[in-house]
């Protein structure tokens, strides 16, 4: 319902593609994703902060995210990339769930150890038909990052 | 324990780096992973067949794997592409758990409804240290496939 | 001038989007090329044979594709894959000169001697603004593949 | 020659693997890319500044460079996305001619007009085996990028 409400009114609290704002805050966008994936709870994943063209996600890590060795999973960090990208772009273009990935490239670099996971995403490119952006995962108080995405979002016409 | 012994005695019926017949049947790859991923049966995931340098995958699809629109999710296919190719090299080389993906690159091509994704690997290259394959995935039923993707993985030396 | 011929003509000898011929034919695609890019016989490549959503190319390879080690450089590999998925695109849809790559994934699997080298592509998508294909290079008379490449081309409205 | 009397050097003027300095200086790397690829000069590429785990590199475009349209080509910024990753690699590390890409996926953005380009190459990862890259394209005196590229290099042991 609120995925709904948020649709039909163009997001709540942002102006429309003015340059700078961002086009649905930090808590609008915690709000959609919640409404709009039946377990976004479960995830772990946090928006933190987010402006036009970038975003900042904390994710919690547990059981489930772990591999053999105890080092967190790469698709638990896949994930958390694409989430990132996505939340970057609906912070630029405001609540367009059907927004998609159309690829992803991911590199792993180090083994994250069993911490929250930091991603920062900034757009390369926001064009009316295709975004693509850049994210860095951290592993949280650590310098060097855990994996590096860059992904393309292909935006859906009005 | 299954997965401690796996490792001990270098696998389960299987003839060492021969050129041809893997290195793991099916069975030994589905008892490995369940040994050691804490909620493998949770992630539908089932190992129908392998040979060396070659994966046969079937993924079983709940709510937990949609996205908006109703469709199957970009991370739900990275995680069957990242196991399939992981399987493919421990289907090659044996019980390695601790080989690791380095990098992934994967086209998300049409929405899959939500009904079984086949994943099709095959290795373009096996090397000591790194092996290099390539994953075709199919919604079942469709001739057309759903993503594709191409990844490497990094083979500890033993 | 051929290419403006071209570009005004709709292509020659060829039927407009019919679902299985090719929109060009190797012979058009030689001339389409040769016209569309000054250097193009410096290149060394020529189209070999085409089909809907199919290409095959080779490749002559001279000491200016050379890196250190006497093998084929990645530059003159990437080179040789984009020009496959290009020609792919445009005898699937015709002559649209500003189709434009917006991504590529290459993987360099073996070093290749200084032979001929061989390119056969595939559509993975043909979209109406996007197509995404999968490019495999080979050294001449080898079967184990060189190089592997993943590409998107954004397909320009008319 | 040159060439072969840096690699029996172990190169020219810098301190093996110190953490900070660089290993080699932008004039070493000039002259040892000049020795090495016998066309280097025509490639339009020079070393302007490196440093441990960065460099950046000028490239100037002429009319083989370029594509339909008039912008500058896909492979041609290919290119140089591998030497700035081939270059970073060597400052760090000294001189391994031997050092080659396993992969490198590039994005893409905008169409670059016929002036110099810039890249601007940082290591995300250097390890004893594999380093990986980040690359960011600029058109000289623009502020957008107009490609970015990610890379794997396998660094051969001694």
């Amino acid at each position: 319902m609120l995925l709904a409400a948020l649709l039909r009114s163009g997001g709540v609290g942002y102006s429309n593609r003015m340059k700078n704002p961002a086009a649905m805050s930090a808590a609008d966008l915690n709000a959609f994703m919640a409404a709009g994936f039946p377990r976004w709870d479960r995830t772990g994943i946090a928006i933190e902060d987010c402006a036009h063209r970038k975003a900042r996600l904390r994710m919690t890590t547990g059981e489930r995210s772990l591999r053999p060795g105890g080092t967190v999973s790469g698709p638990t960090m896949f994930m958390l990339a694409d989430t990132a990208l996505y939340v970057a772009v609906l912070a630029s273009v405001g609540p367009k769930a059907l927004a998609v990935t159309t690829n992803m490239s991911i590199n792993f670099l180090r083994k994250p150890p069993p911490r929250d996971l930091i991603a920062e995403c900034r757009l390369l490119k926001l064009g009316k038909r295709l975004a693509v952006g850049d994210v860095t995962i951290y592993s949280d108080g650590d310098e060097e990052p855990v994996a590096q995405a860059t992904g393309t979002y292909s935006i859906p016409s009005d």
